[in-house]
């Protein structure tokens, strides 16, 4: 594998480290663009050129170049959200077919970015979080939701702790386990959010949030009853499981031509699970 | 429903309430009997003729009494291990057809016990718990054990808390989660146990136990990774939990016939899951 | 010891229950009075009247009764917050010279039952709460908030869970625990609040609270640092503790004559501590 | 402050990029020496003399050389327990006077190297752990052990979790934890094991060991009474609390002359106390 790491912030940093570790190349790691820049072409083109393998794209955009060096080349991107579609259009246009994007906040951005990975025959998996622990939780999440919801006794709830400075509560991944909890349940219908101070509804799924010190992620999902609590705990150490689900997506891109477009990270785990399962 | 309540320890006493609770009669509350006795059928029919329902039982056992008052009676025996044979039959003979049994250590008598019913065609629900959450907390951990089962840096643990006199370590459902756990998860062969003081091996499924204070109960269980930690805990605060699911064990019995012998705890939890979820 | 419990509820309920199992004499438990109503003299003079000991009580109200059997009558107030002054005033009136009083919600009574004590040489015991557990856990707190105080990398924050249907966030204690560590610590100035959305300031104390189920009461008091957490919880696993700290009041009210006026738990508890480690 | 770090495992890493990201001079970093080998003066010297500030040292040792260049030389000794006393000897002739030892398994050699100090004029801060979150939570739990003393319905416990791979049961901090919690408690004479399967006795401290993963270490110590829990919890995440507390033993050291010989780090962490209280 031969890497292009757009974004220089913790991740992108911790992603070039462990594929070094690992033995791949790693091209460039190019500095979060300034506000309202990107990153050019011609600078992932160099990148590529300094192995030899990259050329100048021209004419109709090719399918996967499979056989091809350009084909073992991926682009991750860790970077700003509005920069993004950007960067993409920057990396297709250099000719890297292959992305890992990890940056949240560019949803309005995500049907632009999806057309160009479809036009130019380029696949990508998309997450705001490549966390296998994430993934894996959020389905054991959903399969308590489904075991406790004939129990009425049993009230769920979701507490979630990161670090002081992290801006917004809840956060998303508590989001994406709340979406998933409420449908799997079924009896709560909305969540009570970080403004409320009443007590919630019956129907109203309690999520707290927690800001302090430094914590990298803790997940609480729990189910309270008279005379017990079951809790789900999923706590993050360090990035290290971020970083881990990134480079799988990386290889399960490299392992077999995927459709072109963007994938979610829920594809690469049940390919993982089913994989495993079938030895 | 009317009940008979064989033992009067801390469980007995505990049911007998929450009947009373409920609105229902309790005939009887029987003490444990001393080590080397065992109720008399004459003590249970008295129980049972103070509400002038039942006469002397005669000839060939009959099928279960359903539209008389005898089918709406349930003797629900926690008491000790050595009289629970004992028990069933003074309760079969005083014309009993619905049990519910919490006894522990009576493995042994199992098989009489069951044969018993049969030739009377009665029916019972037996379990060393019938908490609810700790039914619903093994399959939880059934499906994280084939969740993680895959993926190997995720490394599964088991540990318990208990009052501090509790004589036995690990505890029964400790076991039981175990068992489940290595069969779902299929890369742990064996536990580790009290006695072991070297680290586990990879295949050998640690599970700890924790005596201390007054604790009613909690059980954990973990897969924890390099850089992450999943943990599903379940805390007793008292013993409401057992009590509700004995109660709606005695429901599940009176509902609707259900065929002789001995049924397992199991066999009430699937019957509520899949009725609240087809409403 | 005779007790008259003015308060029905939950906790006057759970109280007479432990007097009784001690083998003291109860002598009423008389249920919340209505809105806007109080208990008489007459209804609790006619409890004490019972036991043969009480007779009308005339003329400047005596000293502590000492000697008779009257200094042996404790009046326990878990009733409404509206009534604790009535009611004070009601039990003085037939009598009593002893009081712990768990009501909450009567600060603005409070001058007025103090002087009331006053005139009559009655002393009681007053709190929010009488969980000695509550009482230990604040002082570690403290302890833990001089100890991480140098210490900027440790960021302080306090958790509570409750009942889904508590009507205030955060709790009393909590409130009491923040306002404890916040006088320890000194580099928090002020606490976050169940309406707040945005990261906690520096100098902000985090304090949020969970509703969920049914649990009664766990409160967390953390401190989190880059590479590490520390970790106080306190988990009430039923009404227990709260009834053991009022009779743990009682006793120290009976033991000798305390000083007129209202007292807090705060005295017993360090009484306990020297009484026992003088030992 | 110059650095030579002793040791090339994961701990002497971590502070050699720890000091360089200070901006630090390192000047060595030695792998552990084969079993039986020790590193000689001349390796080190050879690192002293690149920054061109150390010369041949003959006749008797000096005194602690502050002014000069050597003072600010540290030694970091992180290697392996039979190494550590020829370490400190080859250390000594290679002219460094400040060292900090994180070394485990070297007591029968400590007297030796702390005579070797002492005649050198050296000083030194060794300890099993340098993790100034175990130092401050043990202090915590010194306090917690005297609280809950007086109370016999409050009964400790401690649990510990660590790597699958970990060796030994239980670990060392769970061993100092024990000791001070059964000095401060005084109700409890002597641990319970990783061998013992009975119950503890009532003067027995519950101490449990938990083997998994690749946890970095978790310590609880509780006390578990009829209706409440209070837990003590400190979690690491990484080693960097350990890195911390191995620079800050070396800022002590530097900060001003210390008495030559061994110190423990808890002097370390008194003054770092009393340091900032008095701000």
């Amino acid at each position: 594998m031969q890497a292009i790491i757009l974004g220089d912030g913790a991740m992108g940093t911790a992603i070039a480290a462990a594929l070094r570790a690992r033995g791949e190349a790693v091209l460039g790691v190019h500095g979060r663009p300034k506000p309202g820049q990107t990153h050019s072409p011609a600078d992932l083109r160099n990148d590529l050129g300094s192995t030899g393998a990259w050329g100048e794209i021209a004419g109709p955009r090719p399918a996967v170049r499979t056989g091809c060096n350009g084909g073992e080349t991926l682009a991750f991107d860790f970077s700003a959200g509005d920069a993004v579609a950007a960067n993409v259009d920057a990396a297709l246009a250099a000719g890297c077919r292959r992305f890992v994007i990890g940056t949240t906040a560019w949803e309005d951005q995500r049907d632009a970015v999806d057309r160009a990975l479809l036009e130019s025959g380029a696949a990508g998996v998309a997450s705001a979080s490549f966390s296998l622990g994430v993934a894996l939780f959020a389905r054991l999440v959903e399969e308590a939701g489904r075991l406790f919801s004939p129990f009425t006794e049993y009230d769920p709830f979701i507490v979630e702790w990161h670090r002081r400075t992290k801006p917004d509560r809840p956060s998303g991944t508590a989001k994406e386990l709340s979406r998933r909890l409420i449908a799997a349940h079924g009896r709560k219908r909305r969540t009570t959010g970080p403004g409320q101070t009443a007590p919630p509804d019956h129907d109203e799924l309690e999520v707290v949030a927690v800001r302090a010190g430094a914590s990298p992620g803790m997940h609480l999902v729990g189910f309270d009853a008279p005379g017990e609590t079951v809790e789900l705990r999923l706590t993050a150490r360090d990035r290290s499981a971020y970083v881990a689900g990134a480079l799988a997506s990386a290889d399960w891109l490299l392992m077999t031509p995927r459709p072109a477009g963007l994938h979610p990270f829920e594809s690469v785990v049940s390919d993982l699970i089913s994989a495993t399962a079938s030895n």
